[in-house]
């Protein structure tokens, strides 16, 4: 393994642990301090979130591409922007780091480290729910890096930020996110039965956004 | 028609079918979650919206002009940016994805997809807001664009974050919205009844800022 | 009158306007839908300010400099960047702006037009408080224009997002605003008594900014 | 002393002075106007001071670097960026300008001036956080400072923004902030009881993050 691998590796694996620590953390927290009001578990929930992600974007999209989800390294593989080896090993250390970051959330909240999720999040509506979420992203990512790419970090913030209020499951969109939250029982998780579901409908929504907007992005070059 | 007209039609309409999947998918979910404190709604759907025009006017603009908003189109065509056909067929897209968009919504929620509002927002108050909230948009628009183009989406969804609290009416600010917006019976709705003035206080204020901004920008040009 | 001064002081009245529009108007929106929980309306009441504050300053900035306050216009005179004449006539039209928008929040509301407030906001903790918050402000008009002139409007924006919850006044920072505020009997308003020590405070503020600013960015040019 | 020290001095003092002003003000607002809901007043305490820190950085960066905190002037020491006698100079004006921050806060909302905390904040779980906290502090400033230094400043405000609510201490991620804020009994306060081991953490978190960020950012240099 090349010594430049390796610093992606560790940064794809670094990103996705403190993505999840955001994730799962500031669920713990909103969930403690909310008094029951749920609204405004989520609102301190997705502030964390999406002001996290673009610092992460920010620190390691120079070194590795930043992705921390296997989705997003499907379509960077599809498009021949990252061989199918890399593609493998940056979605095994994302899934890796994601674990990892669940565990450091559980150990700064006091929570037992090994968790198993009990919260189902089923049916059409959620899975339909995903396919939106992350059909968005990938739209965003494709679309935002194509003629700006410098906002490309905080468009990723900000989109997540709307699409945790504005699709049912609070937008996953993220499959090494989906995997890890289903070891946590707390307000983020999601039961490792209602896990599959949510991953193939990312990796359709995935493909989606891909198709759509290579065709989009494309015809602006040649018309 | 043109291979160049397809694509900016594609993204009027994607666009304008994102907004509304954010503007009511957001309503629903703080309606649900907030337990009847309504203001803790408002936040949850201002911020998703916010947010969310950001990164569509990102993504769409150098495609379309990221207009999403016949009022927009309008001013648009009178400044002659814009052909009077092409404005027609813009505005038409916009309808018809503002339609789905409310429809994906309803879906991704798992409400029926047909619903008509009972929602009334009627009377003068309501109106002025309007006028208010659409003069205020176009301005925006004309002032950054002017000035700081590349702050213009910034700007747009700054600017609906504010309007979405300082107007009576919660800033409808766009026909096709409100259209839309009769077609969803939850947090965001407007009864079919309130439309109409809406739709009309959204013109005057629109051509109102047009013509203020026209003579306060223009001077700066040759004073 | 030339045409470039019209222009400049339309720039500062139509801009004060809608910002005493945003302040009362999310003011009324946040108390009527918070259910009594000030925290809420607060926010809701400092995230339409903030966002307003950058958009109106990104549009009339390059047109009369955006002051909008009577005290950026008087230190803005001191340093010479204006003439008396100028400043004096920028300060009458900003009040004038002032009041006609809280009448344009109180028509969006159906509020009586004319109020007058009873919000006693008296005592010498308040006055400190109208000191630090206009001496932050000052603070950071001069130090981020020195140094990084374009994020200048998103610096103003962010300080009284920060300043409405770190000051006991909630920050007016700003005699038109004061003094606009004393017409409105609702949650942003002030009481006419209560109006001169807040602008003596700012006064005072705003001089002791300028001085320690005028010192400490001076040193850096020629050190 | 040079002329250039003292400035530099009076900004590192300065800052760090607002940036408590900012962390207990909007602490006891929060806690006065949120009725017992803790999240609420979280919410506002993370909206002021992540806005605030931007502004500050903004304004002081161009003259002392705006550290603001002694884990980052530590570092900077051990990169060799600052003499140790600079450093330790640094440090102490932090720590009286931290002081004189919460004494400000105290007058402005009419509290007694000196006070000392009673809130415990012990624990592994506690002292773990600011491990996590202060090395993702250090970890931002040297990661996007290498890629990106320009966006700094909104990096450390958006990293606050999300720490205040992914860990169990809310991040305080400085020492000088540890020391001041022991001596407020209000919401933002920390017993001194608690604080050598808060400190400890974030010393440790510090070094740790210099280490990591060292290799992963050296590496891209050179491969």
């Amino acid at each position: 393994m090349s010594t430049g691998l390796s610093r992606k590796l560790a940064a794809e694996s670094l990103g996705t642990a403190v993505l999840l620590a955001v994730v799962i953390g500031s669920g713990v927290m909103g969930e403690r301090l909310a008094a029951g009001n749920t609204a405004i578990a989520l609102l301190g929930n997705t502030l964390a979130t999406g002001a996290a992600l673009v610092v992460l974007i920010w620190i390691f999209g120079p070194i590795s591409g930043a992705h921390f989800n296997p989705a997003v390294t499907l379509i960077a593989a599809l498009r021949r922007d990252l061989s199918p080896v890399t593609a493998l090993a940056y979605i095994a250390v994302q899934i890796g780091g994601a674990v990892l970051g669940v565990w450091v959330a559980h150990a700064m909240f006091g929570e037992p480290i090994l968790q198993m999720s009990t919260k189902l999040r089923s049916g059409g509506a959620q899975a339909f729910s995903e396919v939106v979420a992350t059909s968005g992203l990938i739209g965003t990512i494709l679309g935002v890096s194509r003629f700006r790419p410098d906002s490309t970090p905080m468009a990723v913030g900000l989109y997540i930020t709307s699409a945790y209020w504005f699709t049912a499951s609070t937008s996953f969109a993220n499959p090494a996110v989906t995997l890890a939250r289903s070891l946590s029982d707390t307000f983020a998780g999601i039961a490792p039965a209602s896990a599959p579901a949510f991953i193939l409908a990312q990796v359709v929504g995935a493909l989606l956004a891909a198709g759509v907007f290579g065709w989009l992005l494309k015809t602006e070059r040649t018309a």
